[in-house]
């Protein structure tokens, strides 16, 4: 910030006051410490406006040169770091509206023509959710990759598969890597939904009811990459239903991440020792010199709280609201920054983390030789044998409780004596207490198959590039975008 | 509930059990209380599953008839309300296998084969959800008509349009229907792409692991009408997505319904005036014998809190879970029967009360006479003569403030005076401070200019109707359904 | 419910009234669903309030003893479970009251004089709030003493502390114990200066402006047991502060025994081992025959989002109201309810599954062997040979890093070739590896020693029988519950 | 920061550690954006560390003097803004030992003896919560005051008294006033409740064991004005309830103030009329010259969203973490220093807010002279005439039902025929539909009786100064203050 918060103010409002603005009023007021993240779209949808202003003979032409001129040196002042921000100037437009006029003078107060400041954030914002969300789509595309290839990678590594935390039946790596990828694939299918509904463009709904000016709003949609434009004028500057869908995709994503997070934290413990993480994902104690912490997936957990936290500011914010536009709406813009922002650096280091996580092939073994992981094949057995399942399921539960009170294992206990004890052929039980064979009966749709396995991380890296390439589809510069980078005229 | 909390168990899987369950566990770990919401959804379950056991060899043809006959009985009797549900057999699951075998005997026994309560539970959350979600997206049909219907009739209505609650500009009572009604379209094109997501069977899955048996999920998915099948186990019963993607659509169109709740709350009042609410939706004081309480309107503002609330309780209850199923999951039903229902409810009384609400002309028009509402288009009017707007703007706030002070008004001040003042031509000031010619002059494209509310209120109607016809066809009964029904053999 | 939603009304407030109710708003305004909770305390506030009727000639003697009377035969039939509540009476007030009239006629009419439902409701909510928060301190109590009475029993069971859930330094059973208790006291307090402020009486307030007969407000607050009277009518009746405040003392309640519900589950885990949940306290699978799931330790974890949630709803529905009472804050009520019994089931559960937790010493001690949780102890040691602390630290750190590269400890090292390692002497070192001796090495107040960890569970346990002497007092019946009981004349 | 995010690691814990820390891990880490906040809490605690060090002949004299003279000049750089931030460095705990390094040298390494970053994090925060409340304590007294003030000067200002937003009762705008100041007398209750039961000294817990060095607790506390230490080190260092239960405060706090702000935007809407905001306090619109909009009182409002928000955020952080320091609690600091800060923002403005404010006279009585606000006083006659209650409502109802279809009120019909209608003496009703008389007759504890406001106010202005005075204490400079001021030697 250039100026205090107290100095004498620069509105662009002030025609009818008479009385200086409350220093604390302006501090609150002040959004430009945040809303700074959405300059470039700013000057894109600025560009867009003024060449339609232009197209319609609103503008003289000069003065849309002018401005295009204008603002491309705003912004490139901006990027170097060197632009410089004013509280007493409020807000990101503002700031630049008033940078523009410092440079180009009287042409700059054309600009502002048949819009409103209602409109305006109403268009930034979609501009800066459609790029962020594509970015979102992006990062979830490369975790659900590195899940693939990750879980390609230990498609035959069995291990424990955990229902309350309680050893159940065996599965394998990477079927357990390819559940969280599936999650993933939803989180990108809800990101991809938003992405589309909010592609509208509301610019030319005025503080609340549209202009008298001719204005062309099918011409400003087009030139920002918009898929039509918002059909009523209220709605368009009263309507943040795209932030609150965005937000609540990302706390749902959190919520997936802190899944993640405690499954890490879980098998990184001595107890479990499933997993090494690097180095490079874990820190140290001040005090312990002996600890390797796994603070980022403990951070994955603890950061779902934030962007929980971010959904409920924003959807408290707009409780009761009358239409159309009112400053509590305000209120917006940082839980949304800080939602994206927290679940997109989740989701980087998630990807990241995973791909050098290394899975302990002999610990996992091992903790699938205790337990009675296969009680349940050996019930399926007796199904098999035409007993009914619930008979089955309590002979088997009572054959269970018996070798626990004698600290045994069906493994310890020995195929023979297990037939015995329930009645059956030994070459059944024998069949059913060893993991691999286990593993290999489950080949249906979804199932641990170690085979099968294998093919859903192919298919599931085939997944993640098509929403790569989707991500990447909405990320292509729409032609206002292209005039502020030069490559085409104004 | 037929039996006491702390009586006998009648546990279906006390095998390996010595001791009694604690009375407070029995209590907690119970939600038929609740649950029974699915039963219908876990009779069709069962019966698709029922079936393709059958198919696949698994289950004897005898017993699957028995089975299916035995399940219509039952859910008759839990349409006729004499149903015994029992706590001591937890949830709805247990309790309609054991009500089953209390009338087949063994062959219900067999029921539970290849099938865990945890793809069964999985399974009839989507069932009760894709019905429940269908009834929404038809509710908002409703009110999206509603409104259209309404806005038809008031098209042609002007009113004072607010932001910051400070009358701003012109529009019509129309306009401001439809503005809601785009909020309601929104709300249902989540509805339904929520619908499309969760439209996959999990059956199959298993406690966590599949089964080793030899079942064929294409099967029971077309049976139970879904479009195909989930791709892995672990994540299909770990899975609750939908869910919260449904509540979070919840809590967002219950925040809609808060902002008409609060505009029906202020126009009702005594100041506004602009509307009548009938007696059927305001109720009286037990002290205040004039009192006409707006309490309808209230409660679609409070209501809100509640379906907010909702959706944070199952947004914490997963944050941080491994996989696969935990027990905390149970708690995901409550949240989300309350948050729909509320919704539901809301949504329906919402199109009641506007259906029958009377706008008060007279009221509104005079709170149009007041108030400098046209200033934007004296302002607009400058432009057109090529001042800068922002030179416009303070010219014309600079005058407002001049006449605030002098306690008149544009009208009362006329014409000519205002067009001298400002430097322009006395007629661009009459026609610009005309209120029905204000909202002609803005013939664009979702602007208040009447002939276009009134097209706009027609497409509505269409679009509406569309929704209406989307959420009938996710209503149509699928195969198993009609079995149930006795409309196809088992 | 007696009788059905559409049924034709029997409001109390309908002087005024042509139109019949809606149906859907009689569903929506009816509370007598949830609000019967609240029958106990409206009753007894019905008898102080017409005791000081009476007492100022405003009620004659003979109605206010019919009143009395028939107050008491409502309070049977409620308890006896065989009064006839009605939907189209809307809430309990109103259905109170209707059954007085039906009882006693006329009189019943006179005992609404100078009240309004604003006062009673507020009075209401008051007194069940007094004695349910007065309940959970006695659960807070009684769970804080089992915590002090296992830990006592335990404070001499070395395990390993925790941080980022790696073993970090020795600890015991009794001291993790204790700390949970440190946190229920915390929470006691809270509970407790709740009660003092929560503890004025509302009555008298009247709908929002007090009242112009000659009422005493002094004596309905004396004979209630309130320590004095609100002194604002308009806050009066829009004040649910103690609501909110008690709410938010469960969320946090709630979210500590979340913590607790967690190590439990990682307790039980077949990885750690460290504590047997009995039988009582677990469930079995319904496909998994040796599964023993900690459901009620899960349930404590997943139960805290709905306490959460709940806070959260009457949060939102406060937002933004305006004075004095609407409509909205009918919602508070379900999720007070909902809020406190999920608590207090939880607290009851816990303390009846720690007290019945049996500790596996064995687990515990194999725990300790491995990993090097006495790093800190040694950098200690040469901290006293006058190394600075960040040298130390380093030094420590450096050579745990050795051993692990070398897969060995302290231990199988030696304490002779460690303290060669760190150029010490090995008495030094073979004292501050031996877990035993390093537990006593913590003689300071707050850390594990095991004598100071008994004698801080005996303090606990004095601690603990305070705060249930303080819950007992507030659960003494006033006056005016005396009277309903028969114990004092009307 | 004067580091790139990316840079070679500075780390304090690097021993152990082969691989560089991953850049993501770093930024995600490093807290020392937001959590430099606690500096000055941390060099007070550093000083008071150092001090009992020393004194236990853990420290050398001399080390602790350059201790002590380093950490002022630290400080002394933080304040003057020259201080050199390293994200590398982490935290603000880092950043400060690392700075006191580079100008003490190696007697800087011997300051973290004895200490964790787990109980000096602990120790911070505690410190910052006390100052930072006690400060909210004094923004409350302070508003609580300017309530006083107004309501003193408006005591005899009649206006209408509302509930569902509709006109109910007449009360004076004092009355209206000192409602708000009850509620905030409350919240000032739960801030110093929450500041005694913070106000223990968590240092010398360690990571979580404790020490093994001969530190003297007491002497921390004392130093550091706390009145005692905490009694488990393991609750120690993962005890975030004042944080918990201080934002709890906040929300509660920020929802009244919310109800303050939507007052305020109702009463200065043109409809309501009934204040007047200073331009200081409102702002204008970039496309409508006319409007003055109450940007503050509606930022009042939606702020509210963010301490909810901020709170949740916490909870759902700390649900479900087993003890004792978890990474996940580093997230506990941004939406702890936002929710303070928020709040102490509002309260502040809205003091300057509500002591700017116009009140209308004239629309205030000519809101009264509309609507039937002394209905009730009229039915209080009746059952003064020994009417049951119920009767005098229904029949005071009929009349206003009859009135209001004729257009009509009790004013314009006259006394004389009111009284013929209902069958009682013109001079009763007379007297019940003056709304003076109406408020003088509520001459009771609480109600709206313009004598007993006045004097009300003048006890909420005593009553806020006590909270005041409170206030004042606890911001008293504790021992380590003064030595880092320079008051006391070291």
């Amino acid at each position: 910030m250039t100026d205090a918060v107290g100095k004498a103010p620069d509105r662009l409002w002030g025609g009818g006051y008479a009385e200086a603005t409350h220093p604390l009023v302006q501090k609150l007021n002040a959004s430009v410490g945040y809303d700074q993240a959405l300059a470039y779209d700013d000057i894109v949808g600025s560009i867009a406006h003024a060449t339609m202003l232009r197209d319609q003979g609103i503008l003289p032409a000069a003065d849309h040169a002018a401005i295009v001129a204008g603002l491309r040196t705003v912004w490139a002042d901006i990027q170097a770091g060197r632009f410089g921000w004013s509280v007493a100037r409020e807000d990101v437009h503002m700031n630049i509206e008033a940078a523009l006029r410092d440079r180009i003078g009287e042409p700059a107060g054309r600009l502002h023509t048949a819009r409103s400041r209602n409109d305006q954030v109403a268009v930034d914002e979609r501009l800066w959710l459609r790029r962020t969300l594509a970015q979102m789509a992006g990062y979830i595309a490369r975790l659900a990759s590195v899940l693939a290839e990750t879980a390609r990678a230990h498609a035959h590594w069995p291990m424990p598969g955990y229902t309350h935390l309680q050893r159940a039946q065996p599965v394998t790596v990477g079927h357990l890597l390819l559940a969280h990828a599936e999650a993933q694939l939803r989180d990108a299918g809800r990101v991809l939904d938003c992405l589309e509904r909010l592609n509208v463009s509301p610019l030319g709904s005025g503080a609340l009811a549209g202009t008298t000016l001719p204005i062309d709003r099918d011409k400003t949609a087009s030139l920002l990459g918009f898929s039509g434009t918002t059909r009523n004028s209220l709605d368009a500057v009263a309507d943040r239903d795209h932030l609150v869908e965005a937000m609540a995709a990302a706390a749902l994503g959190a919520v997936h991440l802190s899944r993640i997070g405690e499954e890490l934290c879980l098998f990184a413990s001595a107890e479990f020792g499933f997993v090494r993480l690097p180095d490079a994902f874990t820190t140290g104690s001040s005090l312990m010199p002996q600890k390797k912490n796994p603070d980022m997936a403990e951070l994955l957990r603890g950061k779902s709280g934030r962007v929980i936290g971010d959904l409920v500011t924003l959807l408290v914010a707009l409780k009761g609201l009358p239409l159309a536009y009112n400053k509590d709406m305000q209120e917006d813009k940082e839980p949304l920054f800080d939602a994206l922002q927290t679940w997109g650096d989740c989701l980087q280091v998630t990807a990241d983390m995973l791909a050098a996580a290394q899975w302990q092939k002999k610990a996992l073994l091992a903790a699938l030789d205790k337990g009675f992981l296969l009680a349940t094949d050996l019930a399926d057995e007796l199904v098999r044998a035409a007993m009914p399942f619930r008979t089955a399921h309590e002979k088997v539960a009572a054959l269970v409780a018996e070798l626990v009170a004698q600290n045994t294992t069906f493994g310890k206990l020995g195929a023979a004596r297990v037939a015995e004890k329930l009645g059956v052929d030994k070459a059944v039980v024998a069949g059913a207490i060893d993991v691999r064979k286990a593993l290999r009966r489950r080949d249906m749709a979804g199932a641990p198959h170690p085979g099968r396995v294998s093919r859903e991380a192919a298919a599931m890296a085939k997944r993640a590039a098509k929403v790569s390439a989707r991500a990447h589809a909405w990320l292509a510069p729409c032609a206002a975008e292209r005039v502020l980078a030069g490559e085409l005229g104004g």
